[in-house]
Parts: structure tokens; sequence; C-alpha cells
């Protein structure tokens, strides 16, 4: 019997859809998680696709996440909003917040987003490459559970607390998107290697005795690492603040003291900074900003061996939704179980 | 004969100020200057300090500076101001910016300040600290010149572009700040390695054939390492578009491509971004948002081994203005030296 199963990109949607719905999550709800799963597995980017979904499934069954939640839009301020999630999951509040979000960038040049009370275990990129794709630059940033030992510390405090950015470009090109964890590996990698039995590079973990690991159990055990240093560390910190007291959100420590242990995540906090670049120059000359930055980014690319941070996920872009994506079978048959409620 | 020479903080003042009015630069930049290589001084930060009074000389002399130059602010959308510095020297235009920008922030709840054509030698953490001072959370984002190779390359592109934050803190403590070159160094750290004949620790940079390398010349003159590996690159590339493209300031390479390589520094962008938290929650809280803030340093602080970003200088900041700093005998001579113009 074959190790994987072959999926069309629209099975993709529909196995997310259908497991996600059966397990009472809205039709709202599970339509914008299937969209985010789906766009993960359509870049490659499998850490986030429907390896997602067991853990989508359980913080619903589990009463962690309010499974029908409506998300709510409050103006706090001309360059600010909150979207509350009403304990439901992400993808769905920033949907609801995203053209609120755009209208105030373009009319304050500068604007911000604070969501609240929602369940996030999606990739920060979809957001701020739909931020983009609108012309506007975006930053994101959230937090997650304690994972991460602060710089000179042994112990799990922050979140693997990514931060993501991306930059319209012209042409119709996607735009330039990072979205990278402060810590040196996502969780998501950790628990790939994990599934997989393979050990980790150097420098990703250390154990519950602080001593440096290459075994994802005893990594997941102990702590992450943040990457480079206390520079990553530093980043963490800055991420904690501005994902968690800054918008009235728990830090990572407090959703690991929420945490049920049973591979769901508790409700949480994500901050969104957007700019419009025409409004940051004294004449709007928008072409002659973006032109300027593909200038930055040909010179970069004839050096040999760089590539843009985001390329690898548009090269599978090219592909999946032709050829399809594979899915180990255990999986596969661990979320068609999970259709069973 | 002694090899280093002890001064009081005033005596760094007057020193500075005298050196520069000296050599034709106006009162008003001379004396901006001056409290910003003070401030170095005091908290410790030497290459930042009297080191950087012959680039600023250099600067004034080779005529890439405007040594008499008013900074003017231009009002740009309702959250984006930008602070021409008719390429004078940055201290003096963040200075006239800060009050239209902590106004903006104040009443939007987001804002930003783009710094364009200022000669920018100095750190940033002055900045973003005075404005948590007044309450505010700062970023601020500056390019440099060709100095660090992009993920996968060899040769330079990027800035060493520090990223800077600040977060407020009550009770009079002064702000969280963290100030970090997107390189594994600054390049301050280089310049005083070579000055005092020390190796570089390793992964810092890569020779001009771009081999790693452990010399300060060799890896002057070929390319510095970012700072996590891709990680830190994708930072310096964000700087690069912030305080570039976005606001109408030049790339590092294209500052390069204006340099005299005598040691000056041609005029380039610098991106500035506050936000008010009274703004960032639905029922405006600050006291209780710090308060959480605070009680993610004190768990942070249980661990053995950490502390805050900023705690190394703020204990010199203890010492300094009673017991003075000492500068080398070399560096003082240099300096009184170019008081004769």
């Amino acid at each position: 019997m074959s190790e994987s199963i072959p999926l069309s990109l629209s099975d993709v949607h529909a196995l997310a859809s259908a497991t996600l719905r059966a397990n009472g999550i809205s039709d709202e709800q599970s339509q914008a998680l299937a969209d985010t799963v789906t766009a993960a597995e359509r870049d490659g980017c499998k850490s986030h696709g429907l390896f997602r979904i067991p853990a989508y499934v359980q913080s619903a069954r589990n009463g962690l996440v309010n499974p029908v939640a409506v998300p709510s839009v409050h103006d706090l301020a001309p360059g600010v909003i909150q979207v509350d999630a009403h304990n439901g999951f992400a993808p769905l509040a920033l949907r609801v917040g995203r053209e609120p979000l755009v209208e105030k960038t373009t009319s304050q040049g500068i604007a911000a987003l604070g969501l609240i009370n929602s369940c996030h275990i999606a990739a920060l990129w979809p957001e701020v490459e739909a931020l983009a794709e609108r012309g506007l630059v975006a930053f994101a940033f959230v937090t997650a559970a304690s994972y991460v030992a602060p710089a000179g510390g042994t112990k799990p405090l922050f979140g693997t607390n990514p931060m993501a950015f991306a930059w319209p470009r012209p042409d119709g090109k996607p735009p330039l998107v990072f979205d990278q964890a402060s810590s040196a590996s996502a969780r998501g990698e950790i628990m790939l290697h994990q599934r997989d039995g393979k050990p980790l590079p150097e420098g990703w973990a250390i154990d519950a005795d602080g001593q440096p690991t290459t075994d994802p159990a005893a990594a997941l055990a102990g702590a992450q690492l943040p990457f480079g240093g206390y520079k990553g560390a530093a980043i963490a910190l800055m991420v904690e603040l501005l994902a968690g007291a800054l918008i009235g959100g728990p830090f990572s420590f407090e959703v690991s003291q929420m945490d049920k242990k049973d591979g769901s995540l508790p409700p949480r906090g994500e901050f969104i900074i957007t700019i419009d670049p025409g409004h940051c120059v004294s004449a709007d000359n928008k072409t002659a900003q973006l032109a300027h930055a593909e200038a930055l980014f040909s010179r970069m690319l004839e050096q040999p061996g760089t590539r843009l941070p985001a390329d690898r996920r548009y090269q599978m872009r090219q592909i999946t939704p032709t050829e399809g994506i594979t899915i180990p079978r255990t999986l596969f048959e661990q979320i068609k179980n999970l259709q069973q409620v």
C-alpha cells in the first residue's frame, strides 16, 4: 500500500472543509480555514497545511475555541482597529478586518489592527500577502505558547513568535514576503521531524535540563532556541509586547497556562501594521517607489545563490494547481477519522 | 605616558561641541550631535561616542553634509510626517520631528516619520528611547552603506541596517530598548577590533573572495554576514525597503556609490513608527497594559543569566555621570587636532 495519498488542491479544500464542518465549525469559519490550509498546501508549506487539521478539530472539540463565533470590528482610533474573534479561528477574523484596515491605511497613511481572542494556528504570510496585493506594506506579529528560552535562560518563556513582512511588487508579480519564527525553527518543523523520526539540526533546541539536543521529543519537552542568539530573542520579546500587552492579548506563557495539552491552542492576539507607500513621499509616486525596490531585488539576484524570501513558495504555486500534492496516508486516515464525530 | 584620558561627561560634551563648531557645523547641529555623542559615552556605547567625531568632521569638510542645514517638517498624511534634513546630520532633524510625531501618534493611535537627506552615523536607541519616554512604543530603521552580503551571496549589498524598538515602562523606569544591527556585528565593532588589533569572532564576516575571515581589515574589504543566517538577511532587506524605497531614500548600495571613501557617510533615510498604547485597547487602560508587560519582564528575569536588552547601558548610566569615562589618548589627540581647521 502506498505511503502517500495524491490530492488535487480542490481535494485538499474539500477534505479540510468537510472535516471542519463535521465537527460543528461554522460554514464561514470552515471556509476561511480551508482556504488557508489549501494555500499552504499549494505553496508547499506542509507545516501549515492539512497537518494542522487535527489541531483545529481538537480546539473546537475541547471548547477552547468557539466554532460558530462571528468576529466583530471596533474602531479604536483614526489609525487603529480592533477585531475581536470571540474565541473563533483567526482566518475569518482577519478576512473581516481586512477591508476596514485597508480603508484606514489609504486614508491615514499608516494603520494598525489588533486581533484579539483568536485561535491562531495558521501561518502569517497569507494575511500580509493579501494586504500587499492591495498595494500596502504590511507587518504581522503573533505570539504562540511558551516554547522558546530567553537569551541567557534555559526554560521556555517566549513563543516561536513569527514576524511577517510583505512589500507590494508591480506588473502582477506576487509580493515580496517573509514570515519567520523568532526561534531557530518553527514549532511545526520540529513536529514534522518527530513524525518522520529525523534528528533536529544543531542549535534548534535544548532539553528540559537546558542541554543542547537534536531529539525532537526532548526539544518539545525542553525549550526551543531563538534564531541568531540574543538578537532573535529580542525580536521574540518585541512580538510578545506587540501581540500581547499592547493589544490586550495574553503572553505566550499565559497561553501555555490555559493550554489543555491535547494539541489545541488557546485563543491569543495578533498585531498587524500596514503602510500606504503613496503617503510616505512628498509627491505620491508609487510607481517610482516600487520600481526603486525592484532595482534592489535585481541587484541582489545578480549574486549567484541568492533568492527572494518567498520564491520557493511561489515556485510550488506554479506546479501544484495542475500536479496536485501528496500527504502521508497516516495523516489522510487521521483526518478522515475526524469526520466521524 | 598614560594610554587613556579620563573625561567627565561635561568634558565629553564640550570636546565634541568645540570640535564640531570649529569645523563650521552650526550651533544647533553641533549641540544635537554633542548630546548624542555624550549619551553614547554615558552609556558605555563606545562605538557611537567620541570615536565618531572624526567621521562627523570629515563629512562636514568634504561637502557631503551641509553643516548649517535647517531641517524642515512636512505633513504627508494624517498619520505620516516627513523630516527633510537637507543634508544635515540626523540628531537635529530627529529632534525637530519629535514633537509633531508625538502629536500625530497621540491623536491617530499610530504614526510614522520618514527622515530623508540626513547624515546618519548615530545609534538609533537615543531616538526610540526619547519617544518611549513620551509613553509611546517606537520602532526605528536605518540603512547604512553596502557592507553585508545577502543570504546565499558573497558580495556586500545591504547595510548593517539596525532596527531599534522601545517600550515604555512605568514608575520612572527607563524604557525597554533594543537597537541591533541586522548584521552579526555592528560596523563600528569591527572598526574597534581593527583599531585595537584584535581578531574578529567567527561568523562575523567573509573576505573579498567570499571566504570566512577573522581579520578586521579583510572583513572591511569583504562583506559582513547577517545575524542568524537568512532570517537576519530578511530583516536587512526589510530595512532597505523601509528606510529606502518607502520614504524616497537611497539603498545602502546607492549610498556606497556616493561614498567618498574618507570615513564620512553620504546622507540617507531613516524610518520611524510610533504607537500610542492607549489607543490599542477598547478601554484606554495604559496602566494595565504597562503592568502586564512588567509581569513578562519579571517572569523572564526569574531565569538566571537573563537580562533586559538595554540593561548594560543603564548600568553604565548609573556610574559615568559621577565617575566619568576614558578614551584612548590617540583618539583624544586626533579630536584635538581636528579643532585646528
